[in-house]
């Protein structure tokens, strides 16, 4: 288990010599002397100590004072903890850095040759442990360090969506760590691992079952589970992440005796008051209950008449007693749609369902809002319920599982495509109102809000499967710690951690890295209209797959054009969800960006972009340079043959192989299907057969 | 279990009492006095027995003698059986009819007042039972009888394909009967109905197992299953059944220690011998082995560079010193094609692969051949491998579960289908040279040849699933003994013994049965173009399903027209397969039959068939006609409720309703494909989406 692949981005390879030296004149001790025992202090000691050996080739084991060396010492420990060195370095001035609640300092203080780290909580510390490891992994000088950092987001939380019986919805890295054969594991040490990996980003929630909450796992919340779940929680609690549980709708009627659960029933609101109570006996900082609802034939509110404020509000006033949340999930639409009605949207399903509610949900609900209209898509516009919810909590949910985007088998590094985003301005307040401003809260005031994303780990040796795969998962951590972070500065510090500072690998991985979302895109679905994936799996090309389904998903090609017109004036209105000028830009053909052409108007083939090509012709033309482009990954990648360990090269390269084999498939389908369906050749002549 | 579908058309229902009487005087006792015990004997008295007593609410149990009541008798023996009734009406001429080893003879004697049921084997004898009770329950007089009737095909089989963990591939009437839960079922009565439903149509063969033998059930030739399977043989000879089992041509690989299975090698042989052996230990008259060979990824002879000739061979000659058959089956081609590549032509594969190999195969080997040659679909032309294979043993293989033909939802008789078949002229010895007359053995002389069919039945109450499927199971088995039968007279056979003989009931079933295989076409692909349907399940519309795969399965439909060029001129070369003429008439759009043009030819869709109508407009109208026709066996069913028994009538309804509603399914998508796709609109201004 202690593959370079299975240590993730936490390998802490040893450093070259010079450079060790520069660092271990910092090193000579760890002083950790917490007055109040603590986990997450001792985590934090323990990573330490295990970082500094391990990239210096030291033994710096963590002790309550300094020792006699003469070297410089390390101190960490919360503002008011009772380490001294802490008090020295951070107390003299008689006033501590900001920090808030999660954030931490870290300033060198030469006199006394002391970096302290520094915070008001032990989870504080936690994280800038991982910070100072990182400086020094990625060679950044620490001689005169002054950092404070507060995380931008509350909750920064990650779904699994891990069924009991071992498997992972969209999971596409093997079984789940977290379950198997229909029981809880009992390897926690896997789980423990996750845990390191996951808090090394700055994560700090995380929702351990599928939120398709299946007959099994309904009884998670029983006495049958709960003790195992609450043997999780410990291993979390230890790396300052809370457990929460998707929970079923239903389960006073599939695990209790009661015959409804209509969320206005007293008889519902008691039995889940007791449930709430009975899981906070077992889990004291129980985090709460993640929800779909009324979703894809999940049960909900609807069955009894209520809305998702009435369902909601009944399980947060359960959970409000215990300082519990309820995040309560926005992916809502019609599932069972006619594909001959053309004017049902599912793309606006999620504002027509969420947005007339606002300002009913209680304090502790939060909307979780997938970034986009659809469902994970390579590219869709940005969903317009951000900022269409001034009075109701929220947060945005990604999916680091490539679902739709190669599922680890193409390289598709989407912290870009969640960057974009993020940065999207809503017009909410005015101009400047960005996503990340809704998501932080800040916008709007919400008291609760943040990240949450699908996570894309399994049981396999390397976690994700492509062993370049773990950058997302990285990505997505840092950029909920702190969302201001560039794409390609995240990728350089990931592949730093990971491959080492050899500046051809660095300069090569972060490369590919930068251009896979956009390689992935050029040659699958065209310009913003989404889908065209295999049904059910949803790998690889099926051009027609969801175009005769109930799913909602078409675009509409006939022998003169495509896309799907969401105007306003002349199509399903979904462009009116946006403020101005969102509205406008995307309703109008003129302005509407070409990336997402397809995704708001039904056009001609001969429809000239803004590039100046043909919608046909932009069609031919990505297809054939995306493999072009995807052979390229797979020659960069086999150029660092001997720079990387032998066997994540061998398993990355195999993976090239796929994605510029699968990406011929893309190409060849789509490129068939239109030009026999449009008649128009490609100005270039190459082979469409 | 004895509702009316279960019993199908075995429940004898009372005659009417004027019809009862005109029967009864014949059926005073059953006179059955064979010397040598059989059991076979003892099936039909039992079955005479139970058949009368319903029917004339008499009981009339068999007896060795004739009683003195003076009443009519029916007397059941083998010509030289011991039975001296037999020998008074049929020895007295001094030569016995002709019955072959199977026929019967049935003979009204008014002098004596014996109908006398006589045969040369107790299986005739049993056949003989069958028909008679089908005269009497379909009200036909038996006051002056002399009926000689042989099987026209030597072999009637019924090829099961059931896995052992219970499940039937392309099974849609539940579960196995013959498996469950990785084990041999103990329910053996369920298997001795099912033994007596096959031999009252005149079948005489059953493979119990899936020719795709998976990893457990290649242990049916050990003794972990031998006495079980033995068992269910003895269940199967009591009705005059042989038991063949589907075997794994990697057995002795995979269930034995060898490393090879190449057919040449000795061990390899020996092997096989030893398990011939041991097999007839334990099923003395077991009936050989039927295999499915390098066929979509099974083993076979290939993997040594060797042919199905020295693959079968080498079984057939470990099965000769027991008088055991190899099924050897043509269902081979390349599932691997890459749909780019339009000159490998899937339908050319089971000839290209066999044609060459003619008299190289031994007496015991007979090679299966599907009717056509693509699989099963609604439309698709005979295969010309009938004919073409003068020195090689050859039987037919039909498929009864409607895989492709609406899945026991909707209603397809399939006998029309069949007949088609088997009254195809092949030209092989000039005009006249008729599939039946191949497969019958009689246009070469044939040592071994017949007929075999999947089943479509499962543990569902009523067999099949759908009430009226069971006509299908019913007419193969008609057809089998007797292919010059017509499709119509079988329908209302079948429609009288199950439903009665309320001349409404029958003069509506055997409509709808009749127009049914038309409607379903109707609706579905058209021109013979076939598949367009779902991946995998291939249940329900989906035009491009197929399209963009590996299985060899394309219409290559664009923007101008659609079809698969077979001829020789510009094409695969599929149609020079066929003798003259057909090679001619297929090979010819101007002499290609509508129903099979787009088979052997791509056309525009503005190109006339012989129909006077373009291809598109054709399309149009058979789907729109095809809905309505669709709604037309709705209504036609419901007109008979209350004439009908309750369960069954609302059991069918169903079923028609969603027939309906998947026809419209079927035409929502397959217009629209092809609106979109050409542009051309309907003639008659309907609804396209």
């Amino acid at each position: 288990m202690s593959s370079i692949g299975y240590e993730a981005w936490l390998r802490y390879p040893q450093l070259a010599e010079d450079k060790q030296e520069a660092f271990s004149r910092w090193c000579g001790c760890i002083v950790e002397a917490e007055t109040e025992e603590s986990e997450v202090m001792a985590a934090a000691a323990s990573e330490l100590s295990r970082g500094l050996g391990r990239m210096l080739g030291i033994t710096t084991s963590a002790r309550s004072s300094r020792d006699s060396s003469g070297k410089g010492c390390i101190a960490i420990g919360t503002f008011n903890g009772g380490n001294e060195s802490i008090a020295h370095v951070y107390g003299d001035s008689g006033v501590y850095p900001n920090t808030g609640a999660e954030g931490f300092a870290i300033r060198t203080d030469a006199k006394s040759g002391i970096i302290a780290i520094g915070a008001e909580q032990p989870a504080g510390v936690l994280y800038g442990v991982f910070h100072l490891l990182r400086l020094i992994a990625t060679g950044t000088a620490i001689d005169e360090l002054d950092i404070v950092e507060q995380p931008t987001n509350a909750i920064r939380m990650i779904n699994q969506w891990d069924n009991i019986d071992g498997s992972i919805e969209r999971g596409y890295a093997g079984q789940s760590i977290f379950y198997d054969n229909n029981e809880i594991t009992k390897d926690l040490g896997r789980i423990e691992d996750y845990a390191r990996l996951l808090a090394s980003t700055g994560l700090n929630a995380i929702t351990i079952n599928n939120v398709n909450v299946h007959r099994l796992e309904t009884y998670f919340i029983t006495d049958r589970f709960l003790p195992d779940i609450a043997r999780i929680a410990g291993i979390f609690r230890r790396y300052a992440i809370k457990l929460f549980l998707s929970v079923n709708f239903a389960s006073p009627i599939e695990t209790g005796d009661l015959k409804t659960a209509d969320p206005l029933d007293a008889d519902v609101k008691a039995w889940w008051k007791a449930k709430a109570d009975e899981v906070y006996q077992a889990i004291p900082d129980f985090g709460g209950f993640l929800v779909k609802a009324d979703s894809e034939n999940r049960p909900g509110p609807f069955t009894y008449g209520r809305d998702h404020a009435d369902g909601s509000n009944m399980l947060a006033e359960a959970l409000l007693p215990h300082g519990g949340l309820v995040i309560w999930r926005c992916f809502v639409y019609n599932c069972k749609q006619d594909w001959r009605d053309r004017k049902t949207d599912r793309a606006r399903a999620a504002y027509d369902h969420f947005k007339p509610l606002d300002g009913r949900f209680m304090d502790n609900v939060i909307l979780q809002i997938k970034n986009g209209p659809m469902d994970f898509q390579v590219r869709e516009p940005v969903s317009p319920l951000f900022g269409a919810l001034p009075s109701t909590n929220c947060m945005i949910e990604f999916q680091i599982a490539q679902e739709y985007t190669g599922q680890a088998r193409h390289l598709c590094y989407l912290v870009p495509q969640w960057k974009e985003v993020l940065d999207f301005d809503t017009y909410a307040q005015g101009e400047g109102s960005h996503v990340k401003q809704v998501v932080d809260g800040s916008l709007f005031g919400y008291k609760h809000s943040g990240f949450a994303a699908v996570s894309n780990i399994g049981d396999d040796a390397n976690w994700t499967g492509h062993p370049l795969a773990q950058s997302n998962l990285y990505g997505y951590g840092r950029l909920a710690w702190n969302p201001q972070l560039a794409s390609d500065a995240i990728a350089e510090e990931w592949t730093r951690l990971t491959f080492g500072s050899e500046e051809r690998v660095v300069h090569t991985v972060v490369g590919m890295l930068m251009d896979s979302w956009g390689i992935y895109e050029s040659y699958t679905a065209p310009l913003g209209v989404g889908w065209m994936v295999s049904p059910n799996h949803h790998y690889g090309p099926d051009v027609d797959g969801y175009e005769y389904s109930k799913w909602g998903t078409y675009h509409f090609s006939d022998y003169k054009g495509m896309g799907v017109d969401r105007t306003l004036a002349t199509g399903t209105g979904y462009a009116g969800q946006y403020r101005e000028p969102n509205a406008s830009v995307y309703g109008t053909l003129e302005s509407c960006p070409d990336e997402l052409l397809l995704f708001f108007h039904h056009v001609p083939y001969t429809h000239v972009l803004h590039s100046g090509k043909t919608v046909i012709q932009h069609i031919y033309d990505t297809h054939f340079e995306g493999v072009e482009r995807a052979d390229g990954l797979l020659k960069r990648w086999n150029e660092l043959e001997g720079q990387v360990d032998a066997e994540t090269f061998k398993r990355a390269a195999d993976r090239f192989a796929q994605q510029a084999e699968h990406a011929r498939e893309w190409r060849d389908r789509i490129n068939t299907y239109y030009l026999r369906k449009s008649g128009i050749g490609d100005a270039l002549g190459r082979t469409i057969y």
